[in-house]
């Protein structure tokens, strides 16, 4: 019999938005999942864009330092807004997707669809669907708000992947 | 007589992008402006996103080392693209706008054509006139490239609004 190595990754699931930035830690052991933690940054909505966006590093710098991830996975934005709202949200994006990796960390980006393709099954899944889906595997996940589900959803969907490649890579 | 304090000030101007992101220091004090140094920060173009935005906030994060600004100036990015382009624009100006804020600096945004109007006195000038007028009001800059010019011109609107709103302060 071949033994197997297990090993156990942390992964950062950010669902980014500059009022609203959504954040879920799972463990990823083979084919378990185990949830951590979740929660929303809520950066201040006045005072200058800058600062604001600097809380947001600063909250994300914050869980990197109090849940320890090894990789993180952002959702790729949809981008169906005009291009003054794709701005807004590419400035929170880009401070999402920065932040894990000024500290070394690796970043995938997974498309919305295939997050809840991951996740549910299905491409075109509701919020209510993704929610139900994420509390069944992950049954200790205790989430307050949607944007918390939606980032747990990023990181199963990222535990997903990386499995499956490190299939590949041992085939 | 009344005295007349003044007080020097740095002044980081950035133009943001994610291949070439140019930047120019000036010190301003009363009235006067002198050239300190300028060029254009050019993150690696292949590699994950994420990386390539973390090499953007290392090179920002130097350059705050290196020149050590009291403020800074970032223009409002011009959006006539698609959501597309504009998301990806906006990714690197998160960054180019969070980073100074991030050790604490004011940041200040301009929009485009109040940068142009700061330096030649008119919205629409193109970009051989605003090389030209901040090459005459910085006689000893040397920028090889547009978009360093570009960085100092936001610098010196920066400069110029500012000298404003102390006056106004003071009367």
């Amino acid at each position: 019999m071949g033994s197997v190595t297990r090993i156990r990754t942390r992964i950062l699931g950010i669902d980014p938005g500059l009022r609203n930035c959504g954040w879920g830690v799972i463990e990823s052991e083979g084919n378990r999942l185990r949830f951590v933690a979740c929660g929303a940054l809520k950066p201040p909505v006045n005072g200058p864009l800058a600062d604001r966006l600097a809380a947001l590093h600063a909250g994300i710098l914050g869980l990197l330092d109090a849940h320890a991830p090894d990789e993180a996975a952002v959702e790729e934005t949809f981008v169906n807004a005009g291009p003054r709202s794709a701005l807004q949200l590419g400035q929170a994006r880009g401070v999402a997707l920065m932040t894990p990796a000024s500290r070394g960390l690796p970043v995938a980006e997974y498309a919305a669809n295939l997050v809840k393709k991951s996740v549910v099954g299905a491409g075109h899944a509701d919020k209510v669907q993704v929610q139900l889906m994420v509390k069944t595997l992950l049954p200790t996940a205790d989430f307050a708000s949607a944007d918390a589900a939606d980032a747990l959803a990023i990181a199963i969907c990222h535990a997903h992947h990386r499995s499956s490649l490190e299939l590949a890579k041992r085939a």
